[in-house]
């Protein structure tokens, strides 16, 4: 292994904002401060971008008191980007990466950022010249592979589960049927984290539909009946992503005008569609009277002062791992591996190949959902409650025995 | 004043529920304990509804540890009704508090409820059995009268704040425009403290709607596009009660099919309506590809494990001076007094007349709303900032000079 070149370093942040992103990229900052190897460490304002139009910023003049606020803050805190860099787009990266003299690339984002280091190191490769790109994970929907789990995850799982347990006492309160929409296009690890706060035998979510399992609008509707007349309420949270039995997602169907003008002639776009589509098919199904939906939104993604600890103290070891690794390697992509589970929880970081990692998805495993395809399993939440570094304890007492 | 009676009494919990009435509830529990009057404690389910149907459990049995997590919990621990109770109705809760023996009433509840507790209460009189009926206040919407500001508002104020601070360094991170929709069909209060985060010159929400501010389509659009133009991103709260300017709420004119079949054949409803109206107008007026609307819903009132302590303390604090009260008054609803402001904030408590906040509403004060009716004052943050108990510090290092 060739010694670590003395050099300058550049970081960014790319794709969808996380609870935790900035924890990883104060990881960096911190490791790279101990290593006389890295000249100057850049930070690139909106992620590629701001590679290419050299908008950098010395990272190492933060005082430690604002990188304690950083690292507890959401979001990207250099700013993000959707670009996805095509061949000529990192050919202008690695343009500025010789003219800067920067030899190390740390790019904390998803499945594409993995990828685009990936690229640039090739590209680098080829044209002879020392590029360290590593990796660093981050994703609220905790579908990257070979890491464990994904920082990012267990803050929103803690969101969504803090959403669903308060939401959950509130139809206890005034019972109906609520549905409650979570992000997640093609994995359901974050619309299964709503079960993570139940504790109570008939505590919501009651049930919960996967971008994994197709169902189709007669299944949904006689689940909720089921419920509805056991419980006389019902509270599910659906993913964004779910689709039909004929794989079309249900939120593509629902823009469909020939689809829904047959249920009340209402057409729905927006943030909110899915649900509330939901929610109107429910209500004309069961004539309950109290049916309500909510869409979590953003709030998942980019709440202020709701971190996990768990997942803020896994994002800044996967920051500082990133730095260390490429003090001895060329490239690669940081993992977690469990090393214990319960109480016992505990883990240990890894380097990943970035190819294994770059531009591929994970799914939930078949064991994490029940065999209706309408909740989870406990595997699951043996899987993610340690992820979400403790959830708030709640009482109900109406029903005294289970209060 | 005649001394308290030797009997039984009730609690019960009215309308939507708060993240802290049940600090309320326990307040009412913890001070019922040291009066030997109050014979038997009966929580009422389900508020009224309860109270008829004799569903009743004994609230003085309920473990101490067991109080303190009802105490942190979201939503109303006894259920809550949305029954607004006739002449009939109280006739009959009456006849069960005769039959019961019980004296004492204690509701906690808005506006509808410390009317239920005068009707109630003049009823008794008339009837001419002694009753002591106190209304104990909660709402998130902070619209009671008398009252400097209600236990519940502090707790929503402070989830919408850390919700529209994470959001705008969303914002910040994928610059575009945000819609957030915030509950409070008549005050602007909670869509207000939208406002309570920012600490940067050019930190969002820069505009803010209020039901109190009719206004127009194209004073928004110009509005939000000035902003855009001066900032390259905008972040803004609307309540979902705003209205045009001929009095008529933007959410009811938006399910109208004349009005917006001009402007994309889209026919809103459901939750999200508004929000999704609104980015639909700006997306089509400014061209700006990246608009996004989030409507906060439910999870304003009841999320698990976010209690402004301030709020809950307040709150705990008049369930207690309820029962106070009650040893020497015949009725009223407690109310707070601000003694002092900003570090130095403080409160006292006191008995307000019944009459005094029976069916009322509060709006909120002209002076906290700026000229152009699209932002707050600083004598809203200050009237509303020491209620939050505090919101979490964040830093965006894309702007270092406002780090």
């Amino acid at each position: 292994m060739a010694s670590a070149p003395k050099a300058n370093a550049v970081v960014s942040q790319s794709g969808g904002p996380t609870g935790v992103i900035n924890a990883s990229l104060v990881g960096v900052i911190e490791e790279a401060k101990k290593h006389a190897e890295i000249k100057n460490l850049y930070g690139a304002i909106h992620a590629v971008s701001g590679i290419v139009k050299e908008n950098f910023i010395d990272l190492k003049k933060i005082p430690a008191d604002v990188l304690q606020i950083v690292a507890a803050s959401p979001s990207s805190a250099l700013g993000s980007s959707r670009d996805k860099p095509d061949a000529e787009y990192c050919k202008k990266i690695l343009d500025v990466f010789k003219k800067q003299d920067i030899r190390y690339f740390f790019y904390i984002g998803g499945n594409d950022s993995a990828n685009t280091c990936f690229i640039i190191n090739n590209m680098a490769e080829q044209a002879g010249c020392e590029l360290r790109a590593f990796h660093i994970p981050k994703t609220i929907d905790n579908d990257l592979l070979i890491t464990d789990h994904c920082p990012g995850y267990g803050t929103a799982a803690k969101f969504v589960a803090c959403a669903v347990m308060g939401d959950d006492l509130d139809n206890r309160a005034l019972p109906g049927i609520k549905v409650d929409c979570v992000m997640g296009r093609h994995a359901g690890f974050l619309t299964a984290a709503a079960a993570l706060g139940r504790h109570r035998d008939d505590d919501g979510p009651h049930l919960l539909y996967f971008p994994e399992r197709p169902v189709s609008m007669e299944k949904i509707l006689s689940d909720v009946e089921a419920v509805y007349k056991k419980l006389g309420r019902c509270v599910m949270a659906v993913s964004e992503g779910i689709s039909d039995t004929d794989g079309i997602t249900w939120a593509e169907k629902i823009t469909r005008t020939d689809d829904h003008d047959s249920h009340g002639n209402v057409q729905l776009s927006g943030t909110g569609a899915l649900a509330d589509y939901l929610a109107m098919r429910i209500k004309a199904k069961l004539k309950v009277k109290r049916v309500r939906a909510d869409t979590f939104g953003y709030l998942q993604r980019s709440f202020a002062g709701l971190q996990s600890e768990v997942d803020a103290r896994e994002a800044r070891w996967c920051g500082r791992h990133a730095v260390q690794y490429a003090m001895s390697e060329l490239n690669g992509s940081v993992a977690i591996k469990r090393t214990g589970t319960g109480k016992n929880y505990a883990v240990e970081l890894f380097r990943a190949e970035l190819a294994n990692v770059a531009e591929k998805t994970k799914s939930m495993p078949a064991e994490f959902i029940n065999q209706e395809g309408n909740g989870v399993t406990q595997a699951f939440i043996d899987y993610a409650l340690p992820l979400t570094g403790g959830l708030p304890k709640t009482a109900y007492l109406g029903n005294i025995k289970n209060g």
